[in-house]
């Protein structure tokens, strides 16, 4: 009896799921550096854990939330009209300033381990999180060749747009799952004396877990906004371009 | 001057992507038990470690691997003609095969830690999977009730097939994750002592590495897949039902 309403119900608008998007990653930050601060005994530059700290606050910050609203710049209508380049720029420089704080995180935790004799790149969570960096270098690199600088033919831009999309997608997924097996990883570490072991579930330990938590809300929710049809620009909605756009998932 | 054969080139064909899916999930699959055989001691189940072993097995065994092929049922051609039912009891089976195979492998973790004086659900790795699996058992129990069942309205049905879809998606997403920090945790767990310990990166650890890393690439290309709009039912490719169907990001 209510067959018309069912598309409008779901339909919730883009800007206020944005805010509340932004309001969740904030908090993710906030609560990463609540941890590292209030827990982990807060920052230096000394080669101590305390400089490890700095791992897990520059990744969720950069990897997770600034790349997050890098990749939903273009869901923003008012970048569907006018001139493209400034949307890009934006685009670029926010995806930028996400690689360059990544590449700050991984200083962070090699300069850890270096400092203390202890191997890099041994664990899963390094493998995946190393994967997504590379990944990532080469979305930035590539993105910036075939739509920034000028030479690259509109052919070459139509079949790489859905390799891009696709990749965007997917290189969040990989750094939010990086994200929680390292949050596990490093709480396992952490917890290990008895009276506030990792098993007791300390206040520490639901504090991280919620933050995980939260970190793959704020992913799947961003993954969601990014692959429905309704936020995409519509000139993107001809047949054949759609196709291409979708090709691969985006 | 190419223009046209850039939607040719990225238009896979569905039927041999997924017999490479098929093969992939197979080789993970023979991975985590060939994992549990081979280092970690075997299978048994007295409450030891090895009644732990059945855990990852029946995880990546139903969670990841029978999961996906129940969310790809309906991307099959030969179900978009004809009547629907046989498709949706094929669905809605092996979803529930994956969800036996998962609440298995929950009762052998959960009798391996009673047996052993561990407690329950700290980590966050626990947390998400229990998350999960929780999300899991709604959408089965929801979806049984709105398509297999008869008493459910259209308008009901259509507005509950977008977010059967999404969750679809994103139940995937959340166990791939939960696998990874489960194999992350385990592999810290297991290879503690002197000469094999996980930062010597002995062949257990690269192995069980790899199959992480294959278990992310199932996870991706499974999401990517659901998501592609050219291996969807035609039918719903009408504007209306399309936005429907799309509305949450299936």
């Amino acid at each position: 009896r209510c067959h018309h309403c069912s598309p409008a119900m779901l339909d919730v608008p883009f800007l206020p799921f944005c805010a509340f998007l932004g309001a969740l990653g904030l908090l993710c930050v906030a609560m990463v550096g609540t941890w590292c601060q209030h827990w982990r005994g807060g920052f230096s530059l000394d080669g101590s854990s305390r400089t490890f700290n700095w791992h897990p606050v520059l990744m969720v910050t950069g990897l997770v939330v600034l790349y997050g609203a890098a990749a939903l710049v273009y869901r923003i209508p008012n970048t569907w009209s006018g001139p493209k380049l400034p949307w890009k720029v934006l685009h670029g420089s926010l995806a930028l300033g996400a690689f360059v704080l990544t590449v700050l995180g991984l200083e962070a935790v090699f300069c850890f381990h270096n400092s203390q004799g202890t191997p890099n790149m041994y664990s899963l969570h390094s493998w995946m999180g190393l994967a997504t960096v590379l990944l990532f270098s080469c979305q930035w690199a590539a993105g910036f060749a075939a739509f920034l600088l000028p030479w690259a033919p509109t052919w070459l831009r139509a079949l790489y747009k859905p390799i891009h999309v696709f990749f965007g997608s997917t290189i969040l997924m990989l750094s939010v799952a990086s994200c929680v097996s390292g949050i596990n990883e490093k709480l396992f570490f952490s917890l290990k004396n008895g009276t506030m072991a990792y098993k007791l579930l300390p206040a520490e330990a639901v504090f991280a877990n919620t933050l995980g938590l939260l970190i793959l809300i704020f992913g799947v929710l961003v993954v969601a906004a990014l692959a429905r049809p309704s936020w995409k620009r519509p000139d993107s909605d001809s047949p054949d371009s759609r196709q291409v756009q979708d090709a691969l998932g985006g």
